[in-house]
């Protein structure tokens, strides 16, 4: 006899619930939604914030509570939000059964680490299954990140840590080797030496097939700005035949499920902007590995408003990569660069991708920070493959940008990807000028950043921002500093608005 | 020129909300939520998840954003959680501004604290001035919360946590010392030794102004059982009377804002189940301290599914609680008790009051371990209080409770809280017996108070559940080893179930 069977007719009916999605969307974590009168709410002593299990048929989620006053639900109804509605795949009115989760053991791991304590392969494996899979709420996760930053993983544990991430999600395998890769690790505005990088290295005859992110916080990610250029959202078996055919691909990576766990644990530790270098070290590596990637060259920018903020730490995350890689069976070469200011003129997708073609078409004015940092990284990533003699990648790199082959595999690609396009021209610009005259003393990332979102971008691929001065340049009174681009008059005002009231965004100092 | 004043009309509306209350309780973390077609998520490149400032007039509050489709809200209209309704203020309607929040200067103390530094005085000021004026997100004290746990707070560092977090809410004051005061670590199901306790010592002429808490996911708290004899919810100035009149009170503490820190921070303390042990002294003589209290006897259960398990431990934290009392000017006696089994015969509001009566009126069937216990208990604390000499308090106890002092004044302080009353009895009731002869081996407190809640305690004060038996006691077959009450036949037949389905409640081992 199941406690099911022999319950009165009206009590397992409290059990259940019609599912309804209501349109909330509470980012990663499922929330489901009860009434505060429903029985299950009353007799299970479930309040707010109550984790909950439910389940539909075969499909069990675990979920935070949220309870409601009567107009949002009618009776007998679970609300779900958009990632609970997702994760448990129902249909509106499925019955769903709400009710008190099984523990998680895995969580005295995370005590354990707390106190100190070494985790082995194994607890860290029970760990990252379970954020795999949903079982931790966003402040289990932000405990479980808060007890390893700092300096609390060994290398053990973040190699452990890496291949367990690995392990828990999809994994490419590649016809040939090696298979070339790159990351840039915290970004800068404009730095999308992967449009310029990715075609020379496919030009040379290697294998890179570059999955990248978009924008969450930022005007622009690579696959935002590359998608002014051609489709970016293809399946793995369109991957697949387009790298087969040119070498090289530049795809959004979202759509395939490399290193899941790790999607979820940097929606939370972005906002609690730790210095977790070997959870770093795990999600980087960790995604590569996953991808099927052999040789990887990681550019770390080092400025006071960049992710690394000195050399100090720069030298310690650069070991760390390379010995880490080396456990899990990449070759990783990490690449210390300027993260003072932005790279290149364009901020927002389809400007950035006009660096980008000057670049590859050796425009005269083509931005020649974007042009050196490329070649500077390419070349690197030629030598790690072992493809020319250290010291000569960079030369090699620049023939092959030079005559035009770079260039021409760039257009390849996207029309493997489904077809070049032309990336689209804003319909209002404005110049911002100099009040006075001076020298060009810093630029605020931040609000630059912030300036070309309001502008539109990244929603509006045309909208965004051109930079016409870098770090040390003199200006006249009146000069332009930069070019507003936007979509519409009035997010063109208010960008205006924005950058006349804050003119420290590009600090003029004293004219040398 | 302000920005606002320089923005087009259109643009000075898209900043500004009407405010809906949409009846969602997502705990204490404010929520607003937004059309994702609402030109500020899109300009701002908000998303769910992000942090916000609302402001309505001059009421500030940062809230977490969650983004919803069109049917939920209309356009124009910022949907308000039930604690951003509360904290911010505002009437349906209201125009509320959204935008992007100030940077949190004290979450760099947070990440000191993860890098392994002392945190001082100050630093830790700032932190709990934040997180009381709601500036933190659950995942923020989460890592707060996780970086001091396990042993990472020094005895200075919780000093200084327990005097800023008295330091930011309000503060009690009585006109004559000592001020008396119990606490219990971890609640043991019906342990109520309080209701026994606070006349005793109001009887032998003390002050004991007593705060306690409802149940969060316990069966009964303290102030749900003194309920079903008194009303609980007085506000200040009458909790002064009360006390000024008889020496004593049990009221509910959830009105005044005695440590409101505290109250934000065990919210997430609890379901992560770190152990904490600074944290948790910071939190028991905070509360203390705000109420005014002079001298503090702490019942600390041990045993294997108490919060204490450990004698170590327990030894840890009783000179914790002893030093850092000290420190803040408190005398606090912590006193290690059995925690491995439930405490008198009732779990559930009225049935607890019952054995707290039949204790009180001398009944020769009175539960003697809720008896020997209090007695103990207020024993140590007229002691430490100087009233008596080491080592004949607990004479005293007894004598106060055995002459009648003790329920006189129990009815004295009922009176005055508003009018005594007598404990409902359940419509319902039915035992559940010994399907085997055998000697009890244990009993599950975790399931015990699940069944109680299904029960219909505390929602219901006369449900819950009567023990018949305690650990060592030997039963025949079919003898009564508890017997469950409730207020409806739906409930009683689903707590049976659930305890026909699960004999392990009260474990039989073999009859000795």
């Amino acid at each position: 006899m199941t406690a099911l069977a022999s319950q009165p007719r009206a009590l397992r009916a409290e059990l259940f619930h019609r599912a309804r999605r209501l349109g909330i969307d509470t980012g990663q974590e499922p929330v489901v939604y009860l009434r505060r009168d429903s029985s299950i709410v009353c007799s299970e002593g479930f309040d707010s914030q109550t984790r909950v299990e439910l389940r539909a048929g075969e499909r069990r989620l675990r979920a935070t509570l949220a309870v409601v006053t009567a107009p949002l639900l009618e009776e007998g109804e679970a609300g779900l939000s958009e990632a609970a509605w997702a994760r448990l795949g129902v249909d509106p009115g499925t019955r769903v059964r709400v009710r008190h989760p099984r523990p998680l053991p895995s969580l005295r791991h995370v005590r354990a680490k707390i106190h100190g304590q070494r985790l082995d392969a194994a607890a860290l494996a029970e760990i990252i299954r379970d954020v795999a899979a949903g079982e931790y709420s966003d402040i289990h996760i932000a405990s479980f990140l808060t007890a390893c930053a700092g300096e609390r993983l060994d290398r053990r544990e973040t190699i452990d840590l890496t291949r367990t991430m690995v392990s828990v999600g999809e994994r490419l395998t590649w016809s040939r080797a090696p298979v070339l890769d790159k990351h840039s690790v915290g970004g800068l505005p404009g730095n999308r030496t992967t449009l310029v990088i990715v075609p020379i290295i496919a030009a040379a005859g290697h294998l890179i097939p570059k999955t990248s992110s978009r924008a969450i916080t930022s005007p622009a990610g690579t696959a935002d700005t590359m998608e002014t250029l051609a489709p970016v959202e293809l399946d793995t078996a369109a991957v697949r035949r387009v790298v087969e055919r040119e070498g090289g691909c530049v795809v959004w990576g979202g759509a395939a499920r490399l290193s899941p766990a790790d999607d979820l644990l940097i929606r939370v530790e972005r906002p609690l902007e730790l210095d977790a270098p070997g959870q770093l070290v795990a999600s980087v590596l960790s995604k590569k590995v996953a991808a099927g990637s052999t040789h990887v060259l990681v550019d770390v920018p080092v400025g006071a408003r960049a992710k690394v903020r000195g050399l100090d730490a720069a030298a310690r995350l650069e070991r760390e990569l390379r010995e880490v890689g080396e456990a899990v069976g990449l070759r990783v070469r990490p690449v210390l660069t300027d993260g003072a200011q932005p790279v290149g003129r364009g901020v927002g997708p389809a400007l950035e991708a006009r660096d980008v073609l000057a670049v590859l078409g050796n425009d005269p004015r083509a931005p020649e920070d974007l042009r050196a940092r490329s070649l500077l990284l390419a070349g690197h990533l030629l030598e790690l493959a072992g493809a020319v003699p250290a010291g000569s990648g960079e030369a090699l790199a620049r023939q092959i940008l030079t005559d035009g082959r770079a260039l021409r595999k760039l257009e390849a690609i996207c029309e493997a990807q489904g077809g070049m396009r032309t990336p689209p021209v804003a319909a209002f610009t404005r110049p911002v000028t100099a009040r006075v005259a001076g020298r060009v003393a810093a630029i605020d990332n931040r609000r630059l950043a912030r300036l070309a979102r309001l502008a539109g971008a990244p929603r509006d691929p045309a909208a965004g921002l051109e930079l016409h001065v870098h770090v040390g340049d003199s200006v006249e009174a009146g000069a332009p500093l930069y070019t507003i681009h936007a979509e519409s008059r009035g997010e063109l005002a208010y960008a205006l608005t924005y950058a006349r009231t804050r003119p420290g965004i590009v600090a003029l100092g004293e004219a040398s």
